[in-house]
């Protein structure tokens, strides 16, 4: 819902923001992936809220226990974002009439319970509600140390952007389930498992914030372009890209599809990556530390004092606009 | 969504409970009107998450700000009826296009504001998804003492039982709303006001709790009825109901449009008192601090071993149903 004649999320946001009395000494600002509220002895309650609507997050061949995952996925995504481990979880499902049997309500219990077993945590409790579209709201309960989460902010001139994965998997899926796009069966698969089954890099997120390494963070749901426009934004800072972080199938199917690179990698979302900076002199420690989980750490670029993002490969330039993922529309 | 030919929100949490691995040692038992994980030294971070739903929570004339402080009082009713101080709320709001416009979500922040700042907390962060509903879904934190939150399963027998109110002005509010039922000007603005502008018993239960008194705690939202079988139910005892606790504008309302008023009393919905069980050595001490600040805390009847619940009021005997209120359909 980033843009269209209604007013987009972030505006919603700002719009609701400041009608709001805003708690004094805010742990984390409002705007950031994750709330907070001080519990005291150095402790932090990491809050988080997202609502699963199956009409924008739900594509086609999606299944219900799939579906019911995602909705943790792209939580627990926010947590590994900021480097806190989610405790428990709470559901608030709205459902439609259509969608009321055993069966259906069992697969999104089972698809619930998967996704929070596969982040070691549980589903603690919830509530249910009649509504036209389903809904799969969640709340994520965490605790972090003060001064230690991961925000959006502190970014500094000389860090060195990084990101966990390669990108455009999911872009290129969803071409595929949308738009009947074309590949070979092997490439296929993977793009539409990219989509159907995300994960969240939480133990990325968990090994690098014990680094102390990483000065600011966000997870890559809306984009790679609007994640780094988000962290440019809130850290006053601009970034220089030097290397497009494509996925090996994504070249393959923008080649087949005479499809842009750039588009596929940049403005694509739906897929969980962290968007990191680190500090130059702690990348060696960073980076090994996502090594010991399995995971990786890409080196992408360079933050700058100029405060516009742009993209330089073989010499050429381009500026990355600040749009990302629109939800699509059944 | 109690009954009809789709599965109720009873089955449907069953259903989901059955499909969860459920963690070990929890602190409250799943099905409370509020989930905790145990955070060390005695303190429960206590989780609640319910989404007000337009077209079955939000009647006729009621406004998009009260709509959306209504979210905030229900969820806070949870936490008043376990005796816990909410201190975070985090919002996720799914928005439809038709109320996609400035104003509309200005009076929906003020009024998620205003519900906030009257429980003396504050919205800390959120999320916004377009959906075919107006979709309020909040969740709240907030921190209790291990073994001293009240539940549903602690009344035994000879408590007493109690409310912090009188029935059914929402039943004829709705009445009114929904099927232009008659009466005084005067009682019309004061049942439509209970349905419009709902008060979550806060102080109430924050009082209650620190007394000890309560042995078993519910709020009343699905009506006085239901709200009796559900402790019951999780304290394995019965209840014998003496006296009917109707409001004095619900019964004149009864007799000018020959209503039955147990009907109106008991099996009405969307109001918030707490259904309580005392103890009898502590009713003194709990009806005085419920007074101390500025409330009331009514005997309406005694909890039995027998299993039932019951009503006998002038020698006639009523069983109560296990029903309760129905959201209505726009």
């Amino acid at each position: 819902m980033k843009s269209g004649k209604w007013l987009g999320e972030r505006k919603i946001i700002e719009i609701i923001q400041s009608h709001l009395d805003l708690m004094s000494k805010m742990s984390i600002p409002f705007g950031d992936d994750v709330s907070a509220y001080d519990i005291g002895n150095g402790n932090l309650a990491v809050l988080k809220t997202d609502m699963l609507v199956d009409k924008t997050d739900v594509p086609p061949k999606m299944s219900l226990w799939q579906a019911a995952r995602k909705a943790v996925v792209m939580n627990v995504s926010d947590f590994a974002a900021k480097g806190v481990k989610p405790l428990a979880i709470l559901v608030s499902l709205g459902l439609p009439k259509s969608l009321n049997t055993k069966d259906n309500i069992e697969q999104i219990a089972s698809g619930l319970n998967a996704g929070a077993r596969e982040y070691d945590t549980y589903i603690l409790g919830g509530d249910t509600n009649e509504a036209s579209d389903l809904v799969i709201s969640l709340s994520l309960f965490g605790i972090g140390k003060k001064n230690k989460i991961m925000l959006r902010d502190g970014a500094k001139v000389g860090d060195i952007v990084a990101v966990t994965g390669l990108f455009g998997k999911t872009s290129a899926g969803l071409k595929i389930l949308l738009s009947n796009f074309e590949t070979s069966r092997e490439i296929r698969e993977i793009l539409i498992d990219s989509v159907l089954m995300p994960h969240a890099r939480l133990k990325e997120g968990l090994a690098l914030k014990s680094t102390g390494a990483v000065t600011a963070a966000i997870d890559s749901s809306d984009g790679l372009a609007w994640s780094l426009h988000e962290i440019a934004k809130a850290s006053k800072v601009g970034f220089l890209i030097s290397k497009l972080p494509t996925a090996v199938e994504v070249e393959k199917f923008a080649k087949c599809n005479k499809l842009s690179l750039l588009e596929l990698t940049l403005y694509g979302g739906e897929e969980y990556e962290l968007v990191l900076t680190v500090k130059p002199t702690l990348w060696n420690r960073a980076q090994k530390a996502v090594e010991d989980v399995g995971g990786q750490l890409l080196p992408i670029g360079k933050v700058t004092a100029q405060r516009h993002v742009r993209l330089e490969v073989k010499s050429k330039r381009h500026v990355l606009e600040a749009r990302g993922w629109e939800h699509f529309k059944k």
